[in-house]
């Protein structure tokens, strides 16, 4: 099977909608290309694109991407409430099938080059790709903004993995990189006071002590009456849902309370659903090799 | 995405093999057939083959088999452990994608016709494809065995689905059917109490009280000293792997034993642990299409 890998560019246009279907229909034309998904946001005046496909696949429609961007948004004259670097601000790969995170970084350094040389436009690479650690926080890379580019990219600490030492007049700069999928997971609680939602996501996050490659806060929902513990599992390899759950409920037991029920936002990779049931039924030398359809899949 | 189904045929060879390898290798050759398996017992006498494919595929490739087994296998002399009444014995199909059971009964009677038609076996129609309910059940369709076959076949009850009211001379008869996967699933306990194995087993199998479509019993391992619930669950989807697990677990503490660990033996189906982890988590409104790679499968 030829490798797998999604991709999810987000660009620097929420609002004229006309302009960013343009864009999306030329990359869509893409010979090979899945497409996923498109979400636009005219608050944060950025669009998420998502699709997949073989990296020679993704990188003709990321060359698509960037030629009709650059056609069509400058970051000079655009505003909005989302930090962003770029006219493609970020590009991450995110490895599905068939293929490793080494996979992924290549493929990152491959676009990374063809973005510089093509588009004139200076790439630096960031989490699984990033050339140092100082640079794998994205927030990190983009902090600064479009506005602080000139500066920032002619200091050595932060200069481009490929292409000039100063932003593309309207394009800026763009953060191309690897990563795990990550899974947006919320668990409520039986309970309305927020407080404690609060202080579960305060035990549970990496931020402030408890689990790392886990982002959460608590949120009240007037719709249930009820709060939960709102999350991002960035690397569920490293700290998996069940682990997470299980610790939510030693938490909330320290408030007698219950948990309602979770929910899985967007899309789930399937292994991070396969290792749970693994671990709740016990099931020794538990691989994925044991599941009917992955024996399918890898079977001529 | 075109219909994918599971064929499972068990013939009455199991000592010759290389008159198996011979079936086995021109069943093989069939065009866009996917090879699973092969087991052979010489005990029995019986190999089990698992294969899969469209339903034209399948079609193509057990009319080879019946080719080449009627070339190569005489009931007349046939002895082994196994109950067995044909020499092709038994060709259940298994719905795994894109495909519903009702496609597995359709095909079921397709091939039966086939069967009937160009080789002059007669076929009983078995499990969900069967046309009465005292012929669902394989173990009854089978009783009599081919020694038995002539009166029985001239049985009102008993005549064929498709073919004579009277078996081939040397090839018998053919259950054909239809069913979902099964799951062999064993549960390893805390004890070495055989006792305590087979109370457990008795209370979770459906023919002693306990669950529908779980089949089960005790069994001692030297090799760990322990005791396990060996189980068959032929209907994972009306009873879930969890609700058995979590059933042996309750009755396990009448006698204060803990689950060691479980183990699957051959494959199990994805959404069999994909409701499994959805369950352990409660997820709200679970349903496949959450699951990333199911979502890819589903989009053009």
């Amino acid at each position: 099977m030829p490798a797998l890998i999604e991709c999810v560019p987000n660009i620097s246009e929420g609002r004229r909608l006309d302009v960013v279907n343009q864009i999306v229909e030329a990359v869509k034309a893409t010979p090979g290309l899945k497409w996923l998904d498109q979400t636009s946001d005219p608050d944060h005046n950025r669009s998420v694109l998502t699709f997949l496909g073989e990296p020679a696949v993704l990188k003709a429609a990321l060359d698509t991407l960037f030629t009709e961007v650059s056609k069509h948004i400058d970051l000079t004259t655009h505003q909005g409430g989302h930090p962003r670097m770029g006219a493609v601000d970020v590009v991450p790969f995110i490895p599905i099938a068939d293929c490793t995170m080494a996979d992924c970084v290549a493929l990152a350094k491959d676009v990374a080059k063809l973005v510089a040389e093509k588009f004139n436009v200076p790439v630096v690479l960031y989490e699984e790709a990033a050339s140092a650690p100082h640079r794998k926080n994205l927030a990190d890379v983009r902090k600064g903004q479009f506005e602080g580019l000139q500066d920032k990219l002619a200091k050595p600490e932060w200069a481009p993995d490929f292409g000039n030492n100063y932003p593309h007049p309207h394009l800026g700069a763009t953060a191309i990189g690897a990563r795990e999928a990550l899974i947006a997971y919320n668990v409520y609680l039986h309970t309305s006071d927020l407080k404690i939602a609060n202080e579960i996501a305060k035990a549970v996050r990496g931020s402030s002590g408890g689990m790392a490659y886990v982002k959460g806060m608590g949120l009240y929902t007037e719709e249930r009456n009820q709060v939960q513990v709102s999350m991002n599992l960035v690397n569920y390899k490293k700290n998996p849902i069940y682990r997470v759950f299980e610790l939510i409920k030693i938490e909330a037991a320290r408030w007698g309370v219950q948990v309602a029920g979770s929910e899985i936002v967007g899309l789930v990779p399937q292994d991070a659903l396969l290792e749970t049931a693994a671990y709740y039924l016990q099931v020794e030398g538990y691989n994925p090799a044991m599941v009917l359809e992955n024996k399918i899949r890898t079977t001529a």
